[in-house]
């Protein structure tokens, strides 16, 4: 879907947040420094791509006394955004919309519903606190208020077009719950869940085995 | 998570689905009959592999007349279950399950939610004419009607006891949206949707590449 190189970097970013999870879990266990083979074990790399990942963002350890635990996860805060407040808006405050817009572990994460855009006036007012507005004013809010993340909800035949609009906005990242494949610019970062498609994979694997057995 | 055989096998059932997939397309342009070097081209694996996943199957061609489309697609529905009525229950009836029960995709696949089953009292009833029942009901319900697939919709400090109940009432697969790992036992099916963990990469991509630019 994009080039080699950006998935490349996707895949960095990942291991990046694993690394974290791994590092706040041993600094929870005493530990203050860290050498790339341990890091590396934990998250299951080599200890030489735990070493490239980080000198790709000028993180440097030493021979001797490794990566200091309380500087890399700093570090590591600062290039994944975690001291920032998390800011998204959502669009198509439909079932699903209105259900996301209720989910109170985004809020645990740190991450913040700003405001929703609905194009049917019935929807418009407010949900769990979080606005709901006509689609005309998602360019101007999305300006003011420097939202750079998105959630997309709205059916697959509008999907595209809303996309559009959100990347017109100036939208950078959208997860995506329309069940189609969307076009994106280069950089675009889109991460889609279909709920369909896994739903029905639970089918047919509970049918094959029901069927075949050990088989499946 | 599970064994690598499992995997493997899990694996084979997502490119049957993938092979019906291109069968019915190649179908609509009019072929006939289908090669395993074509159809593993549509789908991007080895000739060799088409033969092997087919032939666990009982599936065979012939080396001059290749497969026959016709009796092909019938025999991957049937494997599949698509011939079936694919019914399944949902367990949670909060925002996101509320939301679950008024998605008309799974019907428009052949996915029927037979009934949903919550705790709280508040929520029994019916949304979308789906029944709403207590949890005492399930073990009963999933019996009497040989459902095999379930939708999980708890919060995370329940998710296990109700994914146990499941399991104890007969239940061979479920899509768990929990953010939680949770244990099965070896052959059951669980997929499982990290809305939040989807909706924090989007964040850490967006932010990395707002400071770091074309590095990510």
């Amino acid at each position: 879907m994009k080039t080699t190189a950006l998935n490349t970097s996707r895949k960095c970013i990942l291991r990046l947040s694993q690394y974290r999870d791994a590092l706040l879990r041993l600094k929870a266990e005493g530990f203050v420094k860290i050498f790339s083979d341990i890091l590396g074990e934990a998250v299951n790399v080599t200890p030489a791509q735990v070493r490239k990942d980080f000198s790709i963002f000028g993180i440097s350890g030493n021979k001797r006394g490794g990566y200091d635990i309380g500087s890399l996860l700093a570090r590591l805060d600062d290039i994944l955004g975690k001291h920032e407040q998390q800011s998204a808006i959502l669009v198509g405050a439909g079932n699903l919309g209105v259900a996301l817009m209720h989910h109170k572990a985004f809020e645990q994460r740190g991450i913040r519903i700003m405001a929703a855009f609905d194009k049917d006036p019935a929807r418009h007012g407010g949900q769990n606190g979080i606005p709901v507005l006509p689609m005309g004013d998602l360019p101007a809010f999305v300006e003011r208020h420097s939202v750079k993340a998105g959630i997309l909800c709205v059916p697959a035949d509008a999907a595209q077009e809303v996309l559009d609009a959100m990347i017109a906005a100036g939208i950078k990242g959208v997860l995506s719950f329309a069940p189609i494949q969307l076009k994106t610019p280069h950089e675009f970062i889109l991460n889609t869940i279909n709920v369909d498609i896994e739903l029905e994979n639970i089918m047919y694997f509970v049918s094959a085995a029901e069927k075949h057995g050990s088989v499946v």
